[in-house]
């Protein structure tokens, strides 16, 4: 017999498979079974069918089962009214009593991820997650992005060495782990890609224990060719988010509510783009607080926090572009303005409180960028693998990287990226 | 005025971006401009605007120009027939004389990768990429599929050490780089996720120097629960294979016979899967071909060629699935077969003479797991936190990788999977 999904199940001989999620052994044995689209109850009474009942005392909290039956609805029964009659339950793995339970705390839980995340809401995260990166896919194919996979592995260490990984054994020779494609993805503007993408994986030998960093993230990246300004970057960025997120809430809307109460957030309004020395008017004017002088060039997380309050009461958006960054607070790609080179063709976007991306037009002219990166103290020299991708042609472009787990965890509104990351990494969490 | 690709140029007024690809001045200057689209010529008349007469001859070829002017349909011209005549010519960057030409070598083409790329062909196979990925992850998602990010550094170093990359640096502990997702897709089927699939990069530190081994590369990888053999894994991948392959024929097959001269290829028939014992057999009795002693128990690279060629010659199949390979061939985790335990529920999918995936059902009964890495020479104490991934319940399970750059190479006929790589990683290639 084809299995069923425990959601698509109708009256009838059914087969379905999943793992004990309840037991209630009084004369009747009640069995909650679950897969990954629900749950349903599972009743076996001793006297109707003996050998079955015999089968299921060896059962224990999450092992995992095939049970064949009859479905059947019944108005006394919870999960969606809709109980089975086995006539057979085969076994596959008896689980030893579990080492997590209600009271276990978020150590003990990321030991054992994968008996944490049996649980629907936590499962959901990832559903949404995979619908997430559906539609920046599917975003960027209809807008005529190639994707690219840039290395990992690099033998340039030219953002900044102290937060690199190295490796120990790549065949005698100094290597490294990419903290952003960075490079790559503007290498793939000089190929002449037009405009390119990269999901994937990025590592960072930060020490931080905060809840919004980790060693290992993934990120969605983004280049773009032949453009005036940033702005241009920003507004493909807006129109990404735009779009992933109504595809989102097309997809999952009630469930999301289910779980978290409200819906998922709309976005039919333009992102409010604010620079940053208007933001810093607006938090004195607005909020009387004033950014540290030692942070003066940026926003602290306050400061962050402030803005993002004030135009959700201002303009009722989730989202602001914080731009034109001064020089000296910026990468040395990054393009200044022509009017002011005090001044930046930067942003970043900050989403509920945080900052989800940082965005550019880049210098795209040799000898301007070989003039920045001297202006930044560094030795050109050092530099000179990059500064060769700019020799034989280089459009002008832009891009920017947008953090998927930090994205998630604001439009879940949770603690944490570990709540919306598979498996976190951090500088004292390597396993499992 | 709004960039055109140049593919969509019609008659009238326009401004393209894109790069100088060839130069021809005598009395007329003659400019071929390439962008991602396609290629366009523009005609500059020196008595009749003397001033971008003047601007562009600073032009060197691969400089980057945006060009406004009008466009008009010529019989005379190559390219399409259309040409344009420039009202003004805006340079973004001035290329130095070209280190590559026509003669250079390989290796000189990946120190110069970004100016390699230059080349319609070689922009064409990505844009194939990109759809051979966009419609993977359609395929997913259609069938449920959630995806999933699994760490690429990890302190368990469980799937043989020899070739495992290691970090100097991850905060005093030892770290690694996995080989693949193997441990962690298993481990997202104990989380009750049903079923699950990742696009990422994994890491060898394989010292060959082979056309088909590079130390980094990217994977799809795929694992579902609750089946009952290794033909359900199959018959995943074959659905596949199918719709990804139909989707990209149905985009690019006009392209595609343009640069490679003959139709992608068609899958409308059944895999035919045939056990190594009889692909043993085929080779002896219609290709007269003994696989070495030594390497019994699996098929070596001649006989993988050969049996592509029965296949074909008999089936009309560019594919071949081997089943059934003897346990002591394959990994600890593949499961034995009830009825011949000398046996392994597992498969190689071969595709024009190469192996593109291994797959098979695992083994998901923590004591036969045990007992596989014990007659593997394994010590289970080592393999502990694996282990304990199937102590609290297990589905039954299996999967497989497929690599999407060896995958290309056979589909576009390359000789080496360095030309369908973006930035090939290989023991002496860690740059650009």
């Amino acid at each position: 017999m084809k299995r069923t999904y425990i959601a698509n199940l109708t009256e009838g001989e059914c087969l379905i498979k999943g793992y004990v999620e309840a037991i209630r052994d009084k004369k009747i044995m009640f069995l909650v079974i679950r897969d990954v689209t629900g749950s349903v109850q599972v009743t076996i009474e001793k006297s109707v069918c003996p050998d079955v009942y015999e089968k299921a005392k060896a059962l224990t909290l999450h092992s995992f089962v095939a049970v064949t039956g009859k479905c059947v609805y019944s108005e006394y029964v919870r999960n969606g009214g809709k109980e089975i009659y086995p006539t057979d339950v085969d076994i596959m793995s008896i689980a030893e009593v579990l080492p997590l339970n209600a009271e276990s705390g978020q150590d003990l839980r990321m030991d054992y991820r994968w008996i944490d995340l049996r649980d629907e809401k936590k499962v959901f995260l990832f559903k949404i997650q995979t619908a997430f990166e559906k539609y920046a896919v599917e975003f960027f194919n209809k807008n005529g992005f190639i994707e690219i996979h840039t290395p990992k592995i690099t033998a340039l260490s030219s953002e900044g060495g102290s937060e690199v990984f190295e490796l120990k054994n790549y065949f005698g020779q100094p290597a490294y782990l990419t903290q952003s494609p960075q490079l790559y993805k503007q290498m793939s503007m000089m190929a002449g890609f037009d405009k390119t993408f990269e999901i994937g994986e990025y590592f960072r030998a930060n020490p931080s224990f905060t809840s919004r960093h980790d060693t290992e993230f993934t990120g969605i990246d983004v280049e773009i060719s032949f453009i005036e300004s940033h702005h241009e970057v920003m507004d493909v960025e807006e129109a990404l988010l735009k779009y992933v997120i109504a595809g989102v809430k097309n997809d999952y809307n009630e469930e999301y509510k289910k779980y978290f109460g409200n819906d998922i957030i709309t976005m039919d309004y333009d992102i409010p783009r604010i620079s940053l020395t208007e933001a810093y008017d607006i938090l004195k004017r607005e909020k009387n607080y004033e950014v540290p002088r030692a942070l003066k060039g940026d926003l602290d997380p306050e400061g962050e926090r402030l803005i993002c309050e004030y135009v959700k009461e201002k303009f009722n958006s989730d989202f602001v572009f914080i731009i034109d960054f001064p020089a000296k607070a910026r990468a040395f790609y990054s393009m200044k303005q022509e009017e002011n080179p005090e001044l930046t063709k930067t942003y970043d976007l900050l989403f509920r409180g945080i900052e989800i991306t940082s965005g550019a037009q880049r210098e795209h002219r040799y000898e301007n960028l070989r003039q920045n990166i001297i202006e930044n103290g560094i030795n050109p020299d050092n530099m000179s693998e990059y500064l060769d991708f700019f020799r034989y042609g280089a459009p002008t472009h832009g891009g920017f990287g947008l953090g998927i787990t930090r994205t998630l965890v604001k439009l879940f509104d949770l603690p944490s990226v570990k709540d919306v990351t598979f498996l976190f990494r951090g500088p004292a969490r390597l396993k499992p």
